[in-house]
């Protein structure tokens, strides 16, 4: 194991200052002389046809500068969104034109010299609806009487043996997907039990505490520029362009400090109409969302039912497994419907079928969500797995560990074989850390476990970096910093040029100056971007040594870093040969010597797109307890263990195990998007529940560091696994609590009561 | 020769949207919320005591939110200016204490809501002097009554048998340098003629269009951005830093579209006091000088008074040359007084010997002017040479062409063989355009001719090139340009990368952003940050043709490019084999397969700072007409060559010689800061002339392409060569039509008339 310096240091992150003071520029601080703003016509209805729309009060009205709608537009621009993480694409009209089939679906947009006048102008706008029947869930939509969402839509044969097999055709079917391995029936057959359930995930918004915003200027000679909160400036750049059709270079996306993103800021949710309103009144252009926007407009989780069949043998052995998977993919396709297949899992299990559908519903296009569909898929299939240890009484972390897939094995889902995993490691820390094997429980207390898997993939970027003549190391790169890369980038470069953290600065460009970098999502950052600048800070190093090695007078293998603190508190950072230590240079001496000679500036440039990543597992332990008489249960303990190859800021991967369970916690316990007659009832943060501090539980991590074959220093992504087995582990606590097997998610105090109270029950009073 | 596609091109400008649709950017341009506007308290004496100063009523204004003078600034900030592409450095205190020794020193600063309120808040600043007598020329300094200016400064020996000797000692000696080869008395004894002149060149100001401008704002983290006009952003952050010890780290300079520079805007003149106050107020401060703050406390070129004597046989021989030069550097050291060396020049002159000084004055202290002192040393050294040719009857560019080193030859300054030097093909180019040998002339005409020679340096500088993924070739630097180098280094790299000029954009970052660049001037750019881009430029290209070899199944080797124009006027930009040629690739197609490729997106960089240039001179003719009773001058017709190695656009190279030839003609003939009693007589633009487009004479400009060892393609810079010869060949012209050898610059009707009619002749009337 080799010795680091800079690298395992949980240092403080280099956006600490800046968001402490409000010191930080969020795209809604931005504003411009002269500038719009702009807000939408929401559509009120999940469906309905539109039978009249005038805006011609809206345009009269003092201070109203422009109103688009499709009607209006010329050459029908169309958008297009582009997920460059996930590699989906999204189009559809700017605008709704004939019919609206969601709630908050956009009609128009009004640009005026204030938010107020657009707001009163949007309301100027008569429209008049002849409503239709709307689709408030899947199991609704696959119905035969269900209105077709869309023309597109198909309707597919009923898988047989399933919940909704009765049907015998299930309709609004935006895609499928399906997979078979082994001999399911013999599976089946074999098996002493076989567990069968239906789970329900309600769609969950990121709910990042920033909304979208934007502000374009378009500059006389064309060029325009956008200033956004986005995970990925480059995305955004693409998405405007294909949107609009206007070429990539002719745009310049700036990216500003990300309020929170989870996978929900990839596309370009208001820039196209930024863009165009911008060119068509000659003014910059803002648009804020309001949180009941997001809500309403956003691009969410998709909601799941999944149903999953389990085959298992009194031993321990998993004889076949089958899932079919409904996947609410709103008015649009494009959900994560392979996520059904995490019935496979980390596990050897040989017989295996699924079959995934996205089922159209009244309601907005789903994007990512932090390990897209891995919560939901994992919810159902982990859930499922407790369900069947209980049904053969073995310990659950036993039952796991002896199915599970070891380093040499063959993936079943794949058939690749595995190397640098360490799953049963990774579940073994966190029963050791919890005490599983020795744990206890008061009356009404459970505990639960569960696993979820993720790999991530690698995604291209660049970084630079450079030795400028006062010692300083920057970091330059176009990549977003939404869960602290930029600090991790920063020790990754550090290490390998050989100074200390404080002389890295870690600078972000824009579209304009930074050539391509990492959007920040699908844990890809410190894999991709963390080549890359490790590339980069190589290079840079390789050319320090050579300026060094020369001055000393030695081979450039004989040299060392060290640094040393002088009395003022400042570090040092020096070059020195080992055959002559008391001949030393500084990184500063070092980089104006690089100035006089024929190489000139010391910069390294390193890039990055491709190689295999590993699938990471983190495991969790819950520990709840409920009170029986309102059904309020509460988390007081989280127990976490991950796989992240290498901690390079130790502190940070805490961080993002500890809100990733949180954010898990709040999947599994508060938070559902609730839609009736195509309608949403909780659009805003006070009845769209979320927790507090107050209802964090304690947490306990435990970083497990199995290095990678090609993350830098071994890192692997552990930005998405560690939401995944939440829910699952909430779950099988309540039920270790209760005695009962809640399948629907959120675990509220209703559904609680009302499982523990089949018959309605009496109440406390 | 090779052929190119891109490079010897006079494509248009990339910047020429933006700056004639006024998009273009000033530094004067930006504003922020909460801005402060600063003011300066200067001087109205060029030399007096400071007996007493009271800044409490300016203090008391209502909105002057502070004043700063040197009394209340704790700790003694110091100013030093560092000029990196010249080298030197100056220091000074932030205002003056008790003494004042220019008009236009800055005694104190402040910052108030408004400009306007901040003007009248120093008008209300009390300050009593006690005046001195203050020195208004070198000639003026040097004497032994005259008051010493700086106490550093020395007495030195008067130099025997110059206009000065009498004195015995010269006082108020800031800087000197000598220099003395072969044997001078035997030289002047060899001589059949000897020819002695005093030369006087007084100052001259940049006079760029835009004045020194710049906003500060400072982050609650400490971070300084400083928007503003240079031709080094990283000068203006080593120059802060420098002047208040602040890490270079926590600046970020952020170079605004430039309105001219010619030298005079490197160092940071108005920036540190920008940044005193944002940090003492807190809030975001602004700068801009007017013109009269531009003229009374700029940085001009040095004036200078130089004493030439040349000893020269019949048959051309140059036997020996003495000069003594006597450069007013203001009151503080600081003067290219190295320049009375262009005595040597481009010829094999054997016996030499000058002695230069720089002697105090009460005036600002000087910097670069477009080739800094070889105008005025120039101008002496090739005055004197046409009156020597003039002296034995031979044709001045015979005997020039008689005497000039050669490929080969050792210069005599420093004794280093000459190679890819030009000299006489250049003199005989525009020789043969001007039809020198069959000129004829009018009454009152003259043709004058002379010749300028620059080095430039190589300065570091780094430069990156990608390749988007739609095809577009982006340069990104750090280098400011004011004389259209971005189109030459976009021209370069679409050159190597094989890609048309049109899809290459060129983008400029800060200091934050960009790793360390050239800054511009010294002629160095395209050399120096040419050879950045064309290292970057190769790294790239190699990186594409890797990938797209890989993909048409051939050697890199056998790769080439080639362009296709469609029907809607778009070029595409493609690659094929050479054997394969019906099998293609796009640009944009490449940059997308890199991206799934381990080696990720196309990039690539390149650094420079070191490799030896060769010396250029531009030669010129100028034709004049003097009318006898007036002593109006006016110059109809220019011609000119240089070298410039490779014209890597022959519009620009045109632009700069005939820029170049104006400004020339302008030293010659209009401009000269007037100072009487320490005070300047002429400090706006209304009395201080300059030529306007009415006053441009016809420019006919020959491109000789020698091309040099090391710069891209061949390229010599050539922005500075372009101002040296005029004024020698203006004076030259100017004696051909009047007979008269006249020595004070500019030539002005009083001048000329007086020549003409040394007794004060009677007039016209």
């Amino acid at each position: 194991m080799p010795e680091y310096a800079v690298i395992g240091k949980s240092l403080p992150r280099v956006d600490a200052v800046d968001k402490v003071t409000g010191a930080a520029k969020y795209a809604a601080d931005i504003n411009l002389p002269g500038q719009l703003w702009a807000k939408f016509l929401h559509s009120p209805h999940g469906h309905a046809r539109i039978k009249r729309m005038d805006i011609s009060k809206a345009e009269a009205m003092p201070g109203v500068v422009v109103v688009l709608c499709q009607a209006n537009l010329t050459g029908g621009a169309t958008q297009e969104t582009v997920d460059t993480v996930h590699g989906f694409k999204v189009s559809q009209s700017l605008f709704a034109e004939d019919v609206v089939r969601y709630q908050g679906e956009k009609l128009a947009v009004v640009a005026a010299i204030s938010a107020e006048i657009a707001a009163d102008a949007v309301d100027a706008i008569e429209v008049e609806y002849e409503p239709l029947p709307a689709v408030d869930s899947v199991e609704q939509g696959i119905r035969p009487e269900a209105p077709q969402i869309r023309e597109q839509a198909k309707t597919v044969e009923a898988i047989p043996d399933t919940p909704w097999s009765a049907l015998g055709q299930w309709g609004n079917v935006a895609q499928e997907t399906h997979f078979e391995t082994g001999d399911l029936a013999a599976g089946f057959a074999e098996a002493d039990e076989i567990v069968e359930n239906v789970y329900r995930i309600p769609r969950v918004h990121q709910t990042y505490l920033e909304p979208h915003a934007c502000l374009v200027k378009i500059q006389p000679s064309g060029k325009i520029d956008v200033w956004t909160s986005t995970q990925s400036i480059f995305a955004i750049r693409a998405g405007i362009s294909g949107s609009l059709g206007i070429p990539q270079s002719r745009i310049n996306v700036i990216g500003q400090t990300l309020g929170g993103g989870f996978g929900g800021k990839f596309g370009p949710l208001v820039h196209p109409y930024a863009v165009l309103l911008a060119q068509v009144t000659g003014r910059p252009v803002k648009i804020v969302f309001s949180r009941e926007e997001e809500m309403l407009d956003g691009r969410p989780a998709p909601g799941a039912v999944i149903w999953v069949k389990t085959g298992v043998k009194k031993d321990g052995t998993v004889t076949a497994r089958q899932a079919v998977g409904l996947w609410d993919c709103g008015n649009v396709p494009g959900a994560s419907i392979g996520a059904t297949g995490r019935i496979v899992g980390v596990y050897n299990f040989q017989n295996i079928k699924y079959d995934a559908y996205a089922i159209h519903t009244n309601k907005p296009g789903t994007t990512a969500y932090r390990a897209p569909g891995a919560p939901q898929g994992s919810y159902a299939s982990e859930s499922n797995l407790n369900a069947c240890a209980r049904a053969i009484g073995m310990d659950p972390v036993e039952f796991r560990l002896q199915n599970m897939v070891e380093n040499g094995e063959q993936r079943v889902i794949d058939g690749k074989p595995l190397s640098h995993v360490a799953f049963k490691e990774t579940l073994r820390a966190v029963a050791k850390d919890a005490g599983w094997s020795e744990r206890t429980k008061g009356p009404n207390e459970g505990w639960g476990v569960a696993i979820g898997e993720w790999t991530h993939g690698a995604v291209p970027g660049t970084a630079v970096c450079s030795l400028g003549d006062d010692g300083t190391l920057t970091v330059f790169s176009g990549t977003m910093d939404i869960t602290g890369t930029d600090t991790g980038m920063g020790q990754i470069a550090a290490e390998v040029v050989g100074v200390p953290f404080e002389t890295v600065r870690v600078i972000r460009g824009d579209t304009d100056s930074s050539p391509y970098a990492t959007g920040s999502g699908g844990s890809v950052v410190l894999y991709s971007m963390g080549n890359a600048t490790k590339r980069a800070a190589e290079a840079l190093k390789e050319r320090i040594w050579k300026v060094a090695a020369e001055q000393l007078e030695c081979d450039p293998s004989e040299l060392e870093s060290f640094w040393e603190r002088g009395d003022d508190g400042q570090v040092t950072a020096r070059i020195r040969s080992r055959q002559e230590p008391d001949d030393t240079l500084t990184y500063a001496e070092v980089a104006r010597m690089a100035m006089r000679t024929t190489g000139g500036p010391l910069v390294g440039t390193g890039t990055f797109a491709s190689q295999p990543s590993h699938p990471v597992i983190a495991a969790q332990i819950v520990k709840v307890c409920v009170d029986p008489d309102t059904g309020v249960m509460e988390a007081p303990e989280i127990y976490g263990s991950v796989d992240c190859g290498k901690a390079i800021n130790p502190a940070e991967v805490t961080g993002q195990m500890e809100g990733g369970a949180l954010q898990g916690l709040s999947w599994a316990w508060m938070e559902e998007m609730q839609f009736q007659g195509g309608r949403m009832l909780n659009a805003h943060l006070s009845d769209y529940r979320l927790p507090t501090t107050l209802d964090s539980p304690q947490q306990s991590t435990v970083l497990i560091e199995a290095p990678s074959a090609f993350g830098p220093f071994g890192v692997k992504g552990i930005g998405e696994p560690v939401i995944v087995p939440t829910p699952a582990a909430v779950q099988a606590a309540v039920e270790d609590a209760t005695g009962v097997h809640l399948t629907d998610l959120p675990l509220t105090p209703e559904r609680i009561y009302l499982g523990l109270h089949p018959n309605g029950g009496n109440g406390g009073g």
